[in-house]
């Protein structure tokens, strides 16, 4: 790679409604950029391929809209090479929003400083934003306890996986759905969820009634859509919802009517529908961080990793990813670890 | 009326998904019931008509469906007459689910006993379930703070009208959302919203943005429907819905295609939607029923009651209360008070 040279990966025009393609995207070599005051100069990594990227394109969410010619957003582990007259030394690690790109300028206020506690791609997964709203959604917004039925969509994706397992060391029964028996078959193998639903079962609701006798008692919904409704219909009194994604309606706005259950089964059920942002509860990131490392360590925890190699797969990474081909958390590698 | 005779509103056939009429009822002249062990023989005084009856006809909810043959179920406020072996007195007033009849058996731990601290209506509208249902939907499960926007349905409703004072007693901006222009005005001159809206308006999303421009935070939900889904679009980020009924679907399941903005907003504005049934809270009532009577006494709270004489007018004061035509607590008096 030349010394100036800055490979980046652009949003060519946003995919509205339908699904996103590869030509939305388009590859540049643009220069290195020279960080400002409080900024620093880093080397992405490892990017995160995340869902909520797809939602960045349909309107301002919790960051304004993406709009043709941004390098297209997200988060990575990367390493500072220029801290400048920041509190940071050369070589130290940071999560990032640096985009899909091989050199970024991050304001220091927006770096988290990183402590490698455990392989580099793990903080891009289990102990990343996807292993944090795991944790958080289930404990601190879902509050599950030992005995609950916990079902969990996009069982087999970054978040899903592990608040499935994480329900599981917390002494519930977990429930996991996905689009492929494929999945199911690992989910139920390799993690311990001790049943699983297709989603493309054609008694999806039958599945899951047999799979919840007892009733569902939490649902962390990472997929929103027509799903939802299915789940609603299966929960017990005073069940929760976790709301911590809507994938279902990020690549596809049109196919689904609307749920029906909502407010009619919430007021019968006196069910708790929540949503949240990991970034809203920065102040029980150490916490999480420091059980999920405990799991992790102890094997209790598998972690579950989908590593396309190369900055210019990141557009077929997050695609593939939005029709749910991963398995684990999804992540592009773009430099080596540092040595 | 003779010594034994006892007038009885039967439901005669299940409306299904359409609309209550009167011949799902009949009147029938039964006999006067004797009470078995730990029961009461009580006489009503005042019926509560309530929306939730019409949806005990649906199928199960918190309590069994309600049959053909079935005397229609109902809350009253109830004298005692005979006291049997149970902890009551005669002339004890109690308020039971005594159905729609002149004389009933309850059991005596069904029976919740009413001191008397205000006129008898009231403690079957403010002081009864309609009151508790916006005092506890309110505060206990909504929250609400000084200087929230409030956005109540059904806001001339019987809880309608409480919680939409009872925020404003509590320092919120208050905005009711009703069927009629007649009815806004009497909210604003008499009760002191500070703004309404007309759900009939065809452009109702734009009418209560213009009435909530810092944005919902807390909607107490009577209605469910469409309306819903337009609240929602207005909410202010971590905004609370307390989902306390959903009249607008239980006289009339056709007419929607269901709500888009769950799980989407509730993700992207960390929405709270929660059901809940003023019976879980029975330990909280007292707290509620001392904190509503030092309203009424105080003339904070204004008591709206719409009162129908005679059992007989009983199912004709549910068709209309379903239709939107009361203002306040529907109630039917089938009895003088006790002398």
């Amino acid at each position: 790679m030349s010394e100036s040279r800055n490979r980046q990966i652009v949003l060519a025009q946003l995919p509205g409604s339908g699904p996103l393609r590869l030509e939305h995207f388009v590859a540049r070599d643009g220069a290195r950029p020279v960080p400002g005051p409080r900024e620093l100069l880093v080397r992405p990594i490892v990017l995160s391929i995340d869902s909520a990227s797809r939602a960045w394109m349909n309107g301002p969410t919790y960051r304004p809209q993406l709009v043709p010619g941004d390098v297209m957003a997200g988060y990575a582990l990367a390493e500072v090479v220029d801290a400048g007259d920041a509190a940071f030394a050369a070589d130290d690690l940071v999560l990032a929003d640096t985009g899909w790109q091989e050199w970024a300028t991050v304001p220091a206020t927006d770096a988290t400083p990183v402590r490698r506690v455990a392989a580099l791609t793990h903080h891009v997964s289990v102990l990343g934003v996807s292993g944090l709203t795991a944790h958080l959604g289930l404990h601190d917004v879902g509050r599950v306890r030992a005995g609950d039925t916990v079902v969990v969509s996009a069982a087999a994706g970054a978040t899903g996986n592990v608040a499935g397992q994480l329900a599981r060391i917390a002494g519930a029964r977990v429930v996991g759905i996905t689009g492929s028996p494929e999945k199911n078959a690992m989910l139920e193998r390799d993690l311990g969820f001790d049943a699983t639903v297709c989603h493309r079962d054609p008694d999806v609701l039958g599945a899951l009634r047999a799979a919840c006798p007892d009733g569902v008692d939490l649902y962390f919904d990472n997929v929103g859509g027509p799903l939802l409704d299915v789940v609603l219909r299966c929960t017990s009194r005073n069940a929760r919802v976790v709301c911590c994604g809507a994938v279902s309606a990020y690549d596809d706005a049109s196919a689904w009517s609307g749920l029906r259950q909502v407010p009619g089964r919430v007021v019968t059920h006196r069910l708790r529908i929540e949503g949240f942002i990991v970034l809203d509860l920065v102040d029980r990131w150490a916490d999480a961080t420091a059980n999920l490392v405990r799991h992790v360590e102890s094997g209790a925890l598998r972690v579950l990793e989908d590593v396309l190699v190369g900055l210019d797969r990141a557009p077929e990474a997050l695609i593939g990813m939005l029709a749910g081909e991963n398995v684990g958390k999804r992540l592009v590698r773009v430099a080596d670890d540092p040595g």
